[in-house]
């Protein structure tokens, strides 16, 4: 059964998942690299992301590992903000092709929520951008129909995964709690009261200092 | 040398520490008892929070218990927050005289701060309350010099919280986090950008699904 999943969306103490101002120079505003600094020390991020890559860049292969490189594993199609795809202004740019290069690490079909849609992006490696405006449910439809049965993944950022989680659209998501205090940004948790309601919570803490919550749907017993 | 410390002070994922509304049939607000299910399940609390106690009430003896029980441990002074010592409109009853019975679980010196001062009021087993209105630092000097040495405590709610942190006056926090997202309340993270600066922090998640963390201030090197 194919299911949508968030992988290593990473959030301050204080519940930020980006900082604020975002732009070219500076993505995730004045958090910089801070909110993903565990993850670019796995051997995930040192193969760029790629489990079955051949390279050894080295990295950690402990707990924060196993989770980050799930972001890769099983996966058909991307959904992601506007945000994620670019800094403000983006769709005034014509020539604007991602923060990625020609070679994106998404490798299937992405699908970007816009109020500006454009004609679709074909990129090597397996990426093919689409541009949707769209509600969570119907760009999920449209999404899950191009996975080819593989998992949808929920990219972020936080405005989009907080519009699929109040949707109740989502049926896995693991975040990555670092323990900084941002003060400013984009809230990931506004308007998610009582969400541990639909799903089981683990949390472990890592050697690295972050500490690991997956939440996973509670099955819904057949009566 | 006597430090300042916080302890077994509970929020939700979205940094809550109480929900809303307060009222003396619901000191937590809407959160109900579900930020403290982990330390009701301790013997630090069958045992009334008395770490030489006699009894035996059972009660789990892991990590969440050997945090727990720290928050009796080494102390001269407590302070708390109006907010802590009864419901909304407590300073209009000359009646009031906390939640906790004749015998306070304090036994120490333990100061209020309200803009309604009153005569201090000497309870059972070595609590006396004291009425101040005072700024933290003038605050924290009274209830220093009444610890004979001794630790105060900063005993919360989160405003008195947030306000000691802010003053930079804490030395040790251990906070503990509990998956849930109460979604409205009182935050205890707003304007604390940047805390992790001034602090070494450990997290280490417990089987009860909650999470420990603690905050140690940084040893400043002499030059």
């Amino acid at each position: 059964m194919s299911r949508t999943r968030i992988h290593n969306l990473t959030v301050s103490l204080d519940g930020f998942a980006t900082g604020e101002p975002q732009s070219a120079e500076a993505p995730f505003g004045h958090a910089g690299q801070r909110l993903h600094e565990w993850m670019f020390a796995t051997r995930f991020w040192t193969l760029g992301g790629d489990p079955g890559g051949a390279a050894d860049g080295g990295g950690s292969e402990g707990v924060d590992h196993a989770f980050a490189q799930r972001h890769s594993v099983g996966f058909g199609a991307e959904i992601m903000g506007a945000n994620k795809f670019g800094p403000p202004g983006w769709q005034d740019d014509p020539d604007w092709r991602g923060w990625w290069g020609p070679n994106p690490p998404f490798h299937t079909p992405t699908f970007v929520l816009t109020h500006h849609p454009r004609p679709p992006m074909e990129m090597e490696g397996g990426t093919t951008f689409h541009f949707l405006e769209a509600t969570p449910a119907d760009a999920l439809a449209t999404a899950r129909a191009a996975a080819g049965g593989q998992d949808v993944r929920i990219g972020g950022g936080p405005t989009v995964v907080r519009d699929f989680l109040a949707a109740d659209l989502v049926d896995h998501m693991h975040l990555v709690q670092v323990p900084i205090v941002l003060g400013r940004g984009v809230r990931l948790w506004d308007g998610l009261e009582a969400l541990e309601d639909a799903y089981d919570i683990e949390a472990v803490s890592a050697p690295s200092g972050v500490t690991h919550l997956t939440f996973t749907r509670r099955a819904v017993s057949s009566t």
